[in-house]
């Protein structure tokens, strides 16, 4: 707030750019990035790059790394990817493209920047390939909270052995979330074996009728089972919310 | 046929009804039966009681059994049943209500009838309570083609410990029925578990975004395993399509 | 266990059931009852009373109080609360109309049964008038699962003194339910506001276009603030994912 | 009206050219001009670059000068821009591309032309950086008709300082324009924060189910405040209707 | 205010109940009133009748008589009409159910309370006898806001001269409602004769595929003249709106 | 029949070959084509060039010249036309590619061949220029069956003058066809016009809710006034409709 | 004409109501009636009865009755029924309800009254028993507008040798209406067999997806064959449109 | 299983990987291939060629190869296709495209693969050339799983004589697959013409309303005949349970 303060008395930014980063904002050519939202929930403000340029893209993360020692962009592609690391070395900092996400997540830490490091786990199970990518979106937001997060890969319902060979896994975590596409049983077939809180995440497979990943996020709001659902393909939100709930998991541990 | 004919040269009916009975249907008043359609396929031609009064059902239901030897009634209420019953009694046959079938399908037979008995079984499955009536409709009319019918009733999916109970009973079927509402995951699991060809039948429970049966529906055309799927609540076609099976096996196994 | 061994050895029940109950569900004539849901989260089965008769409901809920000790009717209309009650109190159990909730959630305890009391608190929030009843079936299953519930009403963004009047209180809370109906806007201004896990419910008011709760769940899947969603109206799932957080934040407190 | 029989006089044109003129269209290779709703609302006719080559845009562009003093394009992508600028330069007009607007609106001035000027204001609010072009089209249309228009960006809801920052700037206004994608919670909120007539603009962003404006069309149906809406991505629609309230205070104010 | 603190130093009500009304809402046992939005906007709170009971309706009207000097209630069926006729007749006040309106708007004026007048006109246009009730209830609103109300009836499309006869008693208004339902052409044509802000109030007349008024509104959304629309049947919402427009040009005639 | 049967004695084709002609088909190896439906209703068979290569559109519009005299190809882009052109000159026959049709409707009269004239009239009419190529498909057909076509463009409703300027003319036709994308308001307005049958040719403009031509068809189902309508883009078959309606009444009047 | 100037210098009727009656239509207190309809285009103005009350349709019946001749009421249940049949026997006047519309189509001719008689014929085909209502609307409107109507029960497609025996009829007819719910395979089938045009006339049977109708009007629109649609058991407009064409027949054949 | 033992016992692969293979699937960095599912139900694993990259498709199809003697590839382009023979080539198997399948069905069998052989055939049948590639790939699993394929091509219904002069050939299948697109009315017609199950292919031909093949699905939801149904263009599904079928016809005939 100081720094704001100082700012704005020595001239460098106006009174309206003042009062808008005190509300919790800082201003780009590309639009406000909310630092806020980092403050008060501990989810990191994601970039969405689809329908940015590059260096649209590269400024806010930029922003970001200035703001809040840390930037996450998702859907970002190989050139977005390239022109973020390029602006965060130009300032000091790291960029990493997680490596299970096909989709493209982009974790940047400033220099000396420490991640949260939560007492709570978060399980991320996908039911098959395709279900790959989003899910990895929802894994690296989790682990940007602080959780620990156990992948659980390919657990798929059409043959049940699967899942049943995983399931004292998941049960080690304190939420989970699945991610399905196709008819999107998954999520209530694990529902039915953990005790923890259940997230389904329907991924955009399938086409025809149902397809796009609608028939399983119909799937997961009749779902038979006790879970909560997200949009199809919404992994980012998937793992804000399982980040949310590990969250406050450690804060009870540690009281 | 010859009755047909004779019928027409005693001046009983006119050539018109003649035409008609010979392309294998009979008029009455509420409309026409299609009596061949037994013929052609071993399939009893349902009379769909929803939108007709007791009366005109009751109609439908004599010249049935003055045609074919039995008549098959659905969605019928008791007004109707009683109507079917009285008709059919007056002239000499027996109706019964089925009675795991809470939606009302009414068998009659004529005094004397001998139904089909086919060496091949069909298993009807339903995932909760809800589905029992659609489910009871599929297992009649697969019962009337000649099939030998297992009812296996609440292996929902919320509880995976149901189904795995069941599977070999399940496994002895050669066509197998899998009725299931919400969010319709038990046909996937089914199919994933068994040799034989998978009939999902979508029920409509469920309310809400994919209620009605919509979500099971868009499952079933989406499953990760292989199967086929019929209408919501569309019980007289999976059941008579399991026949169809049953019967294409029983001729293999009597050739 | 013994019990249901004891019971087979004494010829009381035969080998199918007492499968069933080892795989933890009893069989009435109105379906199966599924006790070990209970067990495996904590969460009452809930008797939905919507397409059943009043007779079948009361039976399940006996069942369900001889099983574990409570019984949960959702959707109940009078009739069927009065055949509860009666045939509850017959048994020697009370049951109780939950008085928020116009929808008619009936929750019965057997006599001496202790429900479970969490250390954590759940907070459901209504934008207006009509979401009153689908948020009480929230508040029911959410304090039945043992969660302290405080219930904020009245609070929806036409006027934003409200919500805004109130954000302390719903701080308070380790799980937030916010039920919203037309255009949905409220889970998307609290999950702004709020540290805890949102859970957004859906309800069907408003008509034409979007009508029915569609745009307030499509309003969730498309938030801009992190919350996830259950379907519309369906009040038990909220509350009983909330209640499953607030079970696992209690375990944390009391490690 | 003179200028048009002079040219049928002349020979320069037939009678049925003579005709449309005052029947209050122009016509050119590319379709024909409609000068006339210019004259009826005091709405300059938006020429749709979508679907037209630049040469067609470029066309009836110039036609539109000829016969009303200025040309406003919509959706023109670089190369329609250009050819735009290049055919009127050709004409002695001048063409400018607004800056607020990536969707790319071309207005076009008559050298000599006055744009009207009313004593009435219009705000154009945002909620994020994804809603700009969209709201830019609108300011466009609505200081072409001559309205004092306010941009007010980035005040979405996951945020509420950020609107109530802004409230005071927004009460200025004479008519509302509020553009907002996802979820679309903004238009309801600030209707419930101001004295103006508010008109709801989605906006196409937003993926999965709801996505594409859906929701946020539907939240503006379903809203608890009063304000009507245009279709998705409707800015050319609500600027002018911003505009046609703006000319209504504007000629009360100077009767 | 002065009454409220009052009331609360008399311990009349407790603190919360001040607080609420000072944050401009009453409270009865049918829910909270919002008498701000009236202070606010000039828009009168409307109590939706539909899925209240009379008994609810006729408190919540009596609380708005008391806070307001006046009630609006929408879709009240006779008995409701009655409750309320009889509730704030023992109040002292006088209740008239508005003669054009088939869906039951009831207005409930306290005695002395002297409604606004506005130097300000708005017609509100129907294109068959369909459209009356709908339209009553935005004529009904935009009277109770001040404005003059010209009603102008069975002036649909199918039958071109009808509405051309009436266009010059159209023009005279500075703020137009066109309801129609069925393809609802008409409030495209008007918008087309017309200078003033136009408002298309879809009716939900008409079945089969786009029925119930989808496709009168998907029209209006797709319009190719300017105007914007309200949701089916939301008489009271297009009133409202036509209302404020008629506000701004009361108050910048009387500047 | 002949020919044939000469071709099978020879020994060039096959049995199943001939028995295929004397159905009515020939086969190329891009499928087969159906000469008899010309014979059978005079609506020369059109070739869908999308979703072929244009090799296999000129094979099969090779053979429907050999066939019948003529092709008829629609949505062919200009490879596919210069591949057809090219095809049938090796052949001897003449390619047109029609002025108005935007969407590429290639016809092909083989040399000598001399099109049906009926002495009846089809009015073609277009609400607005996006309108054009759907609508000029719809010509081609019609005056390929032999009727006299007349197109009248741009006068849609939001000019009333437009289309009451062109009354007359479209009073002179038998059958007319009127095209509007976006509300669709023109067909319902010409229909209350003319004595003629209309039939609504619904056009894929438009975006957002409503949009590519949905609203317009939803508009023609529910129109005030008698039409028939065809689905969006359909332009033959509305063509084709218009067409049958000129024989029937070319027939009448040469009895 | 004379009439109303008549009775507007007799001061029976004022300004306004002769100017409506002028512009061809008179008013009731249920609304107004256009008798205007009937003149432009031999189709005989409809009164829906459905959502009016008896005494309204009564009023409406009469008025029409006066006007034109002749009263034409669609779905009218048998209350409605008697008081037309009641209204219009006091003012001389026949009601005859047509026997083979279950959805109460009523026809009221004036003593004297001469309907006219075409020379030119219109087949009314349906696939089954459940259409049998709407097609009778479609007949009754035909023949009203004078052309001699066939109709042809029953010959659904599942057994296509109904259809065929009856091809020859159907081959008579200048014009053909098919109606046909569930799959809605008949109108496509028909199409292909005869040389007139073909109007489907899709039936609301069916339930689950694609059901009430849906999927027979998609089929329609997606069909093979050439033909036009209407909406779902919009039997008036289907049996109008076959009239236009028989009047158009009918003229030609008469010139 | 004696060789993932050996090869864990090897230190070859780890406990996972040995647990993995010995549930059914192995492991590549594509993701898990199920070989279980082959000897399940003797149906070919299918790989998905979309969405993944050629180097994916080929190691998954080696993996294939490796385990259960062959690969199924569907939905390949040419690149793929190539990478597949490639890989599978230095691998010692052989690829080969089915040449009905314009889709691209790359199917490999392993030197000295024995397919299996059944005593039962399977008719494909297909409205016309639109359907082709989707049939084709039903075509090439049924073959795979044993079955004698019958292809019957270009029968659409409307030309009737196509499908009545093969149904003989028909007759003779022991399943039958019917593949059809727009209104897909081919299924019920054949469904009316044979013994055996019919299984609906809907086809995602056909644009506007019921486009995409969603007309054609509705229909076969809706028909009138007895059959069952899978997606849009799930070819693999309708050849996979039409194999089924046959499986089953083999098995009661080899008893």
């Amino acid at each position: 707030m100081r720094e704001t303060l100082a700012a704005l008395e020595a001239g460098e930014i106006g009174i309206e750019e003042a009062e808008s980063r005190l509300a919790g904002y800082a201003t780009t050519d590309a639009g406000r990035f909310d630092a806020a939202r980092e403050r008060r929930r501990g989810i990191p403000e994601a970039i969405l790059a689809e329908g940015k340029t590059p260096a649209e893209v590269a400024a806010l993360a930029t922003t970001a790394v200035d703001t809040t020692g840390r930037a996450l962009v998702t859907r970002a592609d190989e050139a977005t990817a390239a022109a973020v690391a390029s602006a965060v070395g130009d300032a000091g900092a790291d960029a990493t493209v997680d490596r299970d996400d096909r989709v493209g997540t982009v974790v940047v830490h400033a220099d000396g920047f420490e991640p949260p490091s939560l007492d709570a786990a978060v399980a991320v199970v996908t039911a098959g390939t395709g279900d790959a990518p989003v899910a990895g979106e929802a894994a690296v937001v989790a682990r940007e909270i602080g959780a620990a997060v156990d992948r659980i890969d390919d657990v798929g319902v059409a043959n049940l052995d699967r899942i049943l060979d995983q399931v004292d896994r998941v049960r080690e975590a304190d939420a989970v979330v699945v991610a399905a596409g196709r008819e999107g049983a998954l999520p209530t077939v694990v529902a039915g074996l953990v005790d923890a809180p259940v997230i389904a995440l329907p991924v955009s497979t399938g086409y025809g009728v149902g397809g796009e990943g609608v028939a399983a996020l119909e799937g997961a709001l009749q779902s038979c089972s006790v879970l909560t659902t997200v949009n199809v393909d919404a992994g980012f939100v998937a793992g804000a919310q399982a980040g949310l709930i590990a969250r406050a998991v450690d804060a009870a541990r540690t009281e």
